[in-house]
């Protein structure tokens, strides 16, 4: 039976590119048939990251069946996987998250998660001497996946061996770093198309602090300007939102790549409270800039006190 | 802070070995100060190997401090582990088990799972080129920890890859694995000085089948007969050893090394249906013999059935 390799829900570039590169490798270099799938609509830089290098987008599915042969990449939370993967044969999990629990495999299997900033690093190191067999498009989506993840090396979630690892691969592909990380995060900004509620469920993880549940969405864009003029839009629709999703509270965090700094919206004490107990940051309107924080994972989450 | 590195409960010879491999690297290798740790008595082979190499016995430790840096081998699971080991910093896991759901880091850390025989042949691995620098004895640990999971490369968990990297070691040692895995052997079988009730427990998994708590013990011997003339004495400690550990019943194999066979103790008609259920075994008296039976990963575990 084909493997399907899939990431989270809601796609972003790492969770469309990795697995397509880990079902080439899977496929063409270790004799197991494999196909990439995704779980969800690929966010706009990651369909850019297709359309540029001419790759065909996996097909979507939201569920697996019992037995199904998977390989998970990019996260290892049940939450942000098909209902009933535990049914499902996990036979490899490659990721670069915390480990939260709770899935299972029903024998020992292949795990390989590190502290890298973007799972496709992993894959780079995992595939080795092999990467001199990878076709160019694949080549080409690994570097995506890595300078989105980095934020073209401005996220303090950015290791060496990342910025290392995607500055050969430009290299190899003759392509220019700033002027292709200019594309991708203009494309990643381009968020007309998306409805408030789409905005808030684009980038989003559910984190419980002090007993609350909070759904914390970031919104990464050079064009923040864009994002703010829809604010009064955005809060208004946080509440049906959370009410939909089982959260207590929404919070949207629309990090300026370039400026290195992200704005928090602050629709009622509760944010307010939060902005101020987790950032020290003094609120006096409905959003609030908190300077130098872009990363969920290093900056936003570890920080969150209510 | 020093990072500890231990195993699993009930220490064998891949969780008294691995740990000390691993804290070495740590330490003098990643320049991070590592030691190993022994969540209980190991077993007389592991005793043996660190008599053998004249490595000094870990420490024994039975609670971790909150924050404490640790790193896991051998095992996955928390009811192996102590109790709050969530609350410690676990830093890393490295393993060759099923995953089983449970363990929660607070960010991402260096997670191994690799479906091999045993973790000493993981660490090998991961260590690479600096085993050049490993000291003999550590060598020595690691051979025998890979001969003792893979029982001389008798169980079906023995992977070519497991093989190869101790028969390296020993080529590298000037060690006769045949005369080696023997005096092994012989020190696991020496169980004369363990009371009934540890014998259960030397070497014993819980595992819940068709609603019922399963303690699955297993002991690899050269000698079965030395057991089995105490089967009475066996039989009569499983109920208040299920009892004690809140199992329904412990299920004994004595696992014949040289023949490749297990001895299952069959103390009552629920064992009985286990047995025939299980392995299609006809059971006429209080012991059954299930040839070709070694591993409980491989062998027991999937085909348990009530």
């Amino acid at each position: 039976m084909t493997t399907l390799v899939f990431g989270h829900k809601s796609p972003d570039t790492d969770s469309t590119g990795s697995p397509l590169i880990w079902a080439w490798y899977l496929s063409e270099i270790k004799g197991t048939p494999a196909e990439a799938r995704l779980l969800g609509t690929p966010n706009t830089e990651a369909a850019f990251m297709l359309d540029r290098w001419a790759i065909a987008r996996p097909a979507i599915i939201d569920s697996v069946s019992p037995g199904q042969p998977v390989v998970i990449v990019d996260t290892n939370n049940p939450a942000e996987l098909p209902d009933a993967i535990n049914e499902a044969d996990i036979q490899g999990i490659i990721d670069h998250h915390k480990l939260v629990g709770g899935l299972e495999t029903k024998g020992p299997i292949d795990i390989t998660v590190r502290p890298l900033a973007c799972t496709a690093t992993i894959l780079h190191d995992l595939i080795g001497d092999d990467m001199d067999r990878m076709p160019e498009p694949l080549k080409g989506a690994m570097l995506t996946c890595i300078l989105s993840d980095t934020l073209e090396f401005r996220s303090p979630t950015t290791t060496p061996h990342d910025r290392a690892v995607a500055e050969a691969l430009a290299a190899d592909l003759g392509v220019s770093i700033p002027e292709y990380a200019a594309e991708m995060f203009a494309a990643k900004s381009d968020v007309s198309a998306f409805s408030e509620a789409e905005l808030l469920r684009m980038d989003s993880k559910e984190y419980e602090v002090g007993g609350l549940e909070f759904r914390v969405s970031v919104l990464e864009t050079t064009s923040p300007g864009t994002v703010l003029d829809r604010k009064e839009a955005l809060m208004a629709a946080m509440g049906p939102v959370a009410e939909e999703d089982g959260a207590n509270q929404v919070l949207l965090f629309v990090v300026d790549i370039l400026n290195e700094e992200a704005t928090l919206l602050v629709p009622n004490d509760t944010v307010k409270a939060v902005a101020e107990k987790s950032f020290g940051a003094t609120v006096t309107g409905d959003t609030v800039v908190l300077p130098g924080i872009v990363s969920r994972k290093k900056q936003i989450i570890p920080n969150l006190t209510v």
